[in-house]
């Protein structure tokens, strides 16, 4: 469970993440803050510029708003969408975020879809209470080396010090496998296929919004199973879920895959995982689902009694996606404007704006806009009728662009006189993204508005896929893994290399194996590192 | 937030919850999970008992798994369909809950009711990290004070002794108020209104399951206003919502109404509560919602600039409903065989259970119960069919009525013939509640399904008022109020004694003043302590 949103240490050490709290962040923030208060942009009421008009005004708030550009400086960028789209602020506690209401709408979309089928899958969900016995974590070898390092540890309860320390969850296996041993007895008991959404701890060093910070949000399957084949068959169709969520709903192309054995979760036999390449090329870790063998079981006795009364250890997955999912989406199709949400996990889809210079336009194109509004949210989009006099049109055009929106209404009086609006692509800037004249009249503008919705989602989908493709290289030998690495590529290559291989690789490149997908090019392969025979080629990379 | 579910420490220590893990509950809970193994009831492969067959084999199961009967002793009943109906466990650091699936899934109903109509009313979900740093307890002067007994905290993180320990959060106005600060600025930033989904921690020294446990998960709901009459009114307006909830939805009649000064949530102006009466007379504050004033916006300097440009402090309010709800709709509505689930609010509505004898019947049944199952669940009912052959269907019968499931079909080869089923109501025990041959037709049988189910919610709801209703006594002086609490009841009359008096009744009568009720008599009140006019009754009552 905890490869999901961790990173070996010593990579971390060698390429740490840009750590937090720039002064830059506390700065947007405020600034967006006072905007109500600052004055400018505020157009006398009564009127507004029209979409045309950039006045110098505009120009400024533009300036004063942007983030700084995504081609300029990724990190910047990433923090500065954050703040200024509203997605997430910094808490109290070091390492620690709130995540505010535009940014928990994703993580709403992302649960809503994956509950579904968690329970279509015959997964029901519970709940695990979040403090464990220190003992447990020590019961399981590989797990308590794993995890003792990043722990947060309870030692006063109701004023007392507490005879056993407890440890805030960073995980549950083992309080799962606590709890399975007494529910578990015959093989009529199992499958037990269980879910939880919680929150989890882990004392991170260094964090970063979203993608790694000290208490994370997070779905956990935990699943016990009669047979091996049948553990295996749960953590392949768990990552396979995963998968198709991220293709079908944020469009991320992940590359499905198996670990390598450094890179497996601290108590699993195999752990899948599903990889993501940011728009900085660097890997995110998105997603895994970890086949775990007999290890916990073994370690706490969860046993049941097979058709012939024998007893046996069950055998085990677990797998989590998490709030990282949204750093990923964010990094994945962001531009330098800002944020670019797919239409199908965007907590607002179509964002209206009326335009009116004269008070007497007003009354027709706030009623133009709100039928408008009430059309395509029967239809079942989500809307925003953004008819506030407090801005401009042109303001609230870079508005909800840096905050994704994928498709803009305008509604101005000419519109209103044809009955027609226009419609503006955020995929597409400019002119070439906007289209004039489109009717008002409700089932052609419905049917417009999916038709371009769905076509932005493949569009994206497309673009991420095909920036994917053009940095992975295929190589063949080590010099050529290095130079792809140096390059800021991804490297494919035969591997059937050691441990201290790998480990080296790491060390000398700063790339990890991300994973040994499971789509493998045919043909004899022979190991990049070593010239021996190789069954599969693996995928190295730096990452998150 | 507190109150939502605290009880005064004195209280508690006079009327001490009896507590929990009895012996007892382990043991059911081996029992049901041993009955695969134990081999009895289950019927030769291919056959089963008929519904009518009540064989001694029924009868020894029946009476192995039955609870403890409500009228005997209602804290082990209660305890025992916790564990019988596999609602909740213990977990393993004392007073901690697992929350199972079917316990679960009546909490999920909950949320999906509640998350509308919060979004409904304007109100957006976020997340706030749970490690409150232990100076921000400290801001406000009776917050700490009513929460620093009852404190977790995390004094060590990643191996290292913290510098400042941290308080695992038990309610979050403090980091809440932290956060504002930050996003507030004008009164064009109000109101802010947010709502997390969070679990909490409180360290409770008497626990029960549901009711009062040391971490639980909840709902807090979190305003800023410009104005005290607005906060006024959204406070009033969301225990507005949880009246509407606990009536419509869970069929509990709530008694809302302010709490006394005494009982009100530590750091709040004004706390109002849903009091609801539970099977055993003994009062549940079910929900609360609290006028917080200005009391934490000065302890955090949470301010803003009204349309003069003043620097103003905010008002604020916080409200919450928390897992303890599960506990009250079991401790509402179950009876002697076990839980008895409103409706609206079980996650199985209707269970089906196919009876046959022989194997050529088999078939038949199984196949019409499907079609039933399908046309059933197609028009919007949560239907579970029941069609393993380990159990006969009148094991079947038991254990489905044990979970509470408000209406059971059956279905045998005789309704098959006939196109017909059988219907039996889970609130009318034996052959008043079940209805023979109605129609198999789908939309007949939508139609009688959906007519039933209403039925139950209305009946379960009026039972309940008339239950509450004969057990509050009116009362005119301390004796009245002595005698009806020592016959187990509520008593309600007219006070405006002291915070002292009301201290003496508590400690002389083991009763609270659970609310003073919105819906007040008429007419001239005379105090029932001091014989001094009295504004208002207020209602009295022993209480989880």
């Amino acid at each position: 469970m905890v490869a999901s949103l961790r990173l070996p240490s010593l990579t971390s050490l060698l390429f740490p993440a840009t750590t937090c709290y720039p002064a830059s962040l506390r700065r947007t923030v405020c600034l967006r803050n006072r905007r109500p208060l600052s004055g400018f942009a505020t157009a006398p009421s009564g009127t507004t510029a029209s979409s045309e008009t950039k006045s110098a005004e505009v120009d400024r708030l533009k300036s004063d708003r942007a983030v700084t550009p995504r081609s300029k400086d990724f990190n910047a960028w990433y923090l500065d969408v954050i703040a200024s789209a509203e997605l997430a602020d910094y808490g109290p506690v070091r390492g620690t975020m709130v995540i505010r209401p535009y940014g928990y709408a994703i993580w709403e979309a992302i649960q809503e879809y994956l509950n579904v089928k968690f329970k279509e899958t015959g997964h029901s969900n519970m709940y695990f209470p979040q403090f464990i016995p220190y003992s447990f974590i020590e019961k399981e070898a590989s797990h308590v080396e794993g995890f003792s390092p990043e722990l947060a540890l309870v030692t006063v309860g109701g004023g007392k010090e507490l005879e056993e320390k407890l440890v805030v969850r960073p995980t549950s296996e083992t309080i799962v496998n606590h709890m399975f041993t007494q529910w578990i007895h015959s093989y009529r008991d199992l499958p037990l296929m269980i879910n939880q959404w919680a929150n989890v701890t882990r004392w991170e060093m260094r964090t970063k919004p979203f993608i790694r910070t000290l208490e994370f949000l997070w779905q956990e399957g935990h699943t016990a199973h009669a047979t091996p084949e049948e553990a295996e068959k749960e953590a392949k169709q768990m990552i396979e879920i995963y998968t198709r969520f991220a293709f079908e709903q944020t469009a991320i192309p992940v590359i499905p895959g198996r670990k390598s054995k450094l890179e497996t979760f601290a108590g699993a036999d195999i752990t899948y995982t599903i990889e993501a390449m940011m728009g900085d090329r660097k890997a995110l870790q998105a997603g895994t689902s970890h086949n775990l063998g007999q290890n916990f079981s073994r370690a706490f006795g969860t046993q049941f009694a097979d058709e012939n009364g024998e007893r046996q250890h069950v055998w085990q997955t677990s797998w989590a996606v998490s709030t990282r999912f949204v750093g990923g989406i964010i990094m994945t199709h962001g531009d330098d404007t800002g944020l670019m949400l797919p239409p199908k996990i965007a907590p607002i889809q179509v964002v209206i704006v009326p335009i009116w210079k004269k008070d007497n336009e007003k009354t027709g194109v706030l009623s133009a806009a709100s039928s408008v509004k009430e059309a395509l949210q029967t239809a079942g989009f989500r809307v925003k009728l953004d008819d506030t006099d407090q801005r401009t049109p042109g303001w609230k055009f870079n508005f909800w662009e840096m905050k994704g929106i994928p498709l803009r209404i305008e509604i101005g009086p000419r519109d209103v006189s044809s009955s027609s609006v226009v419609v503006s692509r955020r995929d597409i800037p400019g002119k070439a993204g906007k289209v004039f004249g489109i009717s008002m009249e409700a089932s052609t503008l419905v049917a417009y508005v999916k038709e371009k919705l769905d076509e932005i989602q493949s569009s994206l989908l497309e673009k991420a896929v095909s920036f994917r493709d053009s940095n992975i290289v295929d190589v063949n030998s080590y010099d050529e893994l290095k130079e792809a690495i140096s390059s800021g590529k991804w490297a494919r290559g035969p591997w059937s290399a050691s441990d201290a291989d790998e480990q080296r690789v790491k060390e000398e490149t700063g790339a990890t194996i991300r994973c040994y997908p499971f789509e493998q090019p045919k043909g004899t392969k022979t190991c990049l590192m070593t010239g021996n025979p190789a069954e599969e080629v693996a995928i190295f990379a730096k990452s998150y």
